[in-house]
């Protein structure tokens, strides 16, 4: 079974508190009579603090299009490759032992994908698939595991490097002014995630089935609008209500996988908002507690769409007290669609001597960059 | 083994010949040093009459980058479900036999991308996967077939939808004005495709091997700027001579699973223009006629990105001669990176009543479209 290895996350040096959050919405948006609603919301998002690719000074304003994807295409080069090498070596593999890079991202465009960037400059083989995705959005971290699962499935022996390059950021608008453009400008944080899926050996999941779903007739409910000032963010209202909908659907799959949707050993979930993951824990009859790695993400680092299941896993592995070999568990991610992207995975443990972190002699290896 | 089945692709309803963009450059670019170069270039493209999705009035005003789009989407969500219905009929299969949706467009940006779109209004499955493209260009076409391949390998029995959607006209750039802008002004056309990559049954090209190839620090050769105005196409001069490092690349893939790469039955290649064509069959030393599909393609449509490969293909099946059952053949797309995209496989003929075109009762059994 490919098995997807220990994570590695970094967020960027600027951070900005929820109260900084909250000072700087009044401050811009001082009289409007959206405005205590939208602190309120604001509020009970359960974001601590975000990092953020910029001082916040030049993160509110808006340079146009053009110069955002700019620094968006900077950040990324500069901000990628340390996160890629500490996976690789989460991994005990180099980058020539990589078969392709799935490359997720909603928050920038470039094309080519950075993908052949990182081909170029990191060593890795020149016959590496490339596989770039910028429209899946927050499901994208979970597409990326799944669709890194089908590869190894497909070439044996193969590994995946899963890339996700969220500068959330970059996409501020700073004349969207609904209660929904409030929230995110208070909800999104940059993050960059990376982790490789092992065709064979490694520590951490083993991969065992993969599923998505679609909610009927959510298109517009999560989606960007395309401007002239770039992608703006646009959410509906009754999306925080969407976990009713699809706990039947992760029900019914982890059944039909022979296992108990309320008696995993693990939950590595998409850290949309507070209220997701309250009303997944009620319709899915868990502890809220077992979602403690998404709502601490949530809470450190805010939503770092695709990155949040990476973090979450990776918290995962920091934890004390070690899962035991063979413990169950599911992987969710969601975003527009409104899609949920689902594996389920067993902890497994190398004893051949790779294992979940690898020794410092790789961490420091440097590659070319 | 996966079988790719037959094509559908549609092109749109207005027209623009060789004399006409012509006649367009000479008019917009009167006066300008670089235009009889230009003129020249377009003339050598081989391209005779390409379509575009709006009258060529129209087309050559920039309504914006917001507008364009908006355009896309409309002109996507009209052109994609007749020719979608098409391909599913080719495959003698419907919407719910189809597992996951493999979107492929570099020419407009949604988010969410088109597949949920399609997954709500024409009958698919909620549990549809969906992997949206848009980072791969032309190169797309041939990744498509390739995921198609490696997904059908990972989950037995499922069957996959591909569709490509490039209106390239959406991306003309009127203030653009140096030599690679001019030329791509005359090379790219808009169509639609789709195929059905079958996991069991079904007549066209059973995909035994796939690869991808990344030619070493070609990044910027083919590439997007991203600005205000939207996707600026960039092409390289030295683009044209890219089938002299690729040709060994298809001539080892083609070794690797035991053919001749000069003595295949069938070749589908992306027609780039003119130049590639001709240097591939000089370096692969094969007859220039062996990618007969290809020029007519070229001349008949132009470079219509990422739809070239399943053009081609389509023409294939259309060809009085029909390919006896296990003739070997081979299918690559090239885009940006500079990534080729590479295929191999062999005729196959469905003799349980999988034609390669379907009973007309299918062709408009409609849907819900």
């Amino acid at each position: 079974m490919p098995t997807l290895c220990k994570p590695s996350v970094h967020v960027p040096e600027y951070t900005i508190t929820a109260e900084e959050t909250m000072e700087f919405a009044a401050k811009v948006h001082a009289g409007k009579p959206q405005l205590p609603l939208a602190l309120r919301l604001i509020q009970n998002t359960g974001v601590r603090k975000r990092h953020i690719v910029q001082p916040i000074e030049k993160t509110l304003r808006h340079p146009g299009f053009e110069e955002r994807n700019r620094i968006y295409e900077l950040e990324s080069k500069k901000r990628c490759p340390p996160v890629i090498e500490e996976a690789l070596a989460n991994a005990d593999l180099r980058a020539e032992d990589i078969d392709a890079i799935i490359y997720v991202s909603c928050t920038g465009f470039l094309m080519p994908s950075l993908t052949a960037w990182l081909i170029n400059t990191m060593g890795f083989r020149y016959d590496t698939r490339q596989l770039p995705i910028a429209q899946l959005g927050c499901a994208a971290g979970g597409a990326a595991i799944n669709r890194a699962h089908d590869f190894c499935a497909a070439h044996p022996d193969s590994n995946v490097l899963i890339v996700s390059c969220e500068l959330c950021s970059l996409c501020y608008q700073p004349t969207d002014d609904d209660i929904s453009a409030l929230l995110s400008d208070g909800l999104f944080g940059d993050a960059v995630g990376a982790a490789v899926v092992r065709g064979n050996g490694g520590t951490g999941v083993s991969l065992e089935r993969n599923a998505a779903y679609l909610i009927p007739n959510t298109e517009d409910w999560i989606s960007y609008a395309v401007r002239d000032t770039g992608f703006h963010f646009q959410l509906d209202r009754r999306v925080p209500g969407t976990m009713e909908p699809l706990a039947p659907v992760l029900r019914d799959f982890t059944r039909s996988h022979g296992w108990d949707v309320g008696n995993l050993d693990f939950y590595i979930i998409h850290a949309g908002g507070p209220r997701i993951l309250d009303d997944l824990a009620k319709f899915l009859n868990v502890d809220r507690k077992v979602f403690r790695h998404s709502w601490s993400t949530l809470a450190d680092y805010g939503n770092i769409a695709s990155a949040v299941v990476l973090e979450a896993l990776r918290r995962q592995f920091e934890e004390e007290t070690i899962l035991p070999s063979a413990a169950t568990g599911m992987i969710a991610g969601f975003g527009p669609g409104i899609t949920a992207e689902m594996a389920l995975g067993s902890w497994t443990v190398d004893t051949q001597g790779n294992p979940a972190t690898a020794p410092a002699s790789y961490l420091y290896s440097g590659g070319t960059i």
